[in-house]
């Protein structure tokens, strides 16, 4: 191959490959979005092992009211307790996200539902929002570096 | 060069830059603190100004008891009231850090300490936490992505 069809060569490659490298960080956007809803759906349906399970190991949880706390078990201990309580949840929708040219680190943003019941046994609803960031793991799965909310959303 | 000595070579080049490649990411780590103290500084110094020359053009607040913001001028206008009385301030103090492999995505959390003065011009200070996401813009500028805090920290 001659030095003209070398760099043509190369043109086209680059052309047609450019186009890939943008779509695979949409999809990581999107991937993003969906595990922060199957997180949210873990925790619905398993309550406290739900919700560590999508931890990472020295994942950190800013919770309201309270210092922050880093590991899995720390973050079980905490939440335990509020799970255990029937008619008690947490629910939430991922609504943005982003993530580094690398694709290890991302974050999203979303509007959550926390519902406590009291102690007269009414279910007793606050709106809220959050950011988490996300950290992808050697085995390719996302898991929550940090997570905090607060109250108010729309 | 014959292919033991090139091989030879490459190696040591991989064994010599790999510190090199790790010593960067632990600067950027410690870079990025600098920077959110740099942010704590022009609020300090600057009120709104400051506070909303940190913030990347669409980036996002997400404020205690009100909807997601997004942009400067809109944070400009949630804030400004807050910076305006005498006497009210927003200080805080990072103490951890991640940033991605490629560099362009990171992120702080640290404790803060609000302080408000009340109707009776008497000084109520509310100690918290936060997480604020940094992105690195083209100018190699960090810029606050998202930032969210909530009350309650040692």
């Amino acid at each position: 191959m001659n030095r003209v069809a070398s760099r043509v060569a190369t043109f086209l490659i680059i052309t047609l490959l450019a186009p890939l490298a943008c779509q695979s960080k949409l999809d990581d956007k999107e991937t993003l979005l969906q595990v922060d809803r199957d997180f949210a759906r873990a925790t619905a349906s398993r309550g406290v092992d739900g919700w560590i399970s999508y931890f990472a190991e020295d994942g950190m949880m800013l919770p309201e009211g309270a210092p922050p706390i880093r590991g899995r078990e720390a973050i079980r201990s905490l939440m335990a307790s509020f799970f255990a309580v029937p008619g008690n949840s947490l629910e939430w929708e991922p609504r943005w996200s982003e993530i580094s040219r690398s694709g290890d680190l991302g974050y999203t943003i979303g509007t959550s539902v926390s519902t406590s019941v009291d102690s007269a046994g009414q279910p007793v609803s606050k709106k809220g929002k959050y950011l988490t960031v996300w950290r992808k793991m050697e085995d390719g799965n996302w898991r929550v570096a940090a997570d905090i909310g607060n109250e108010g959303s729309e």
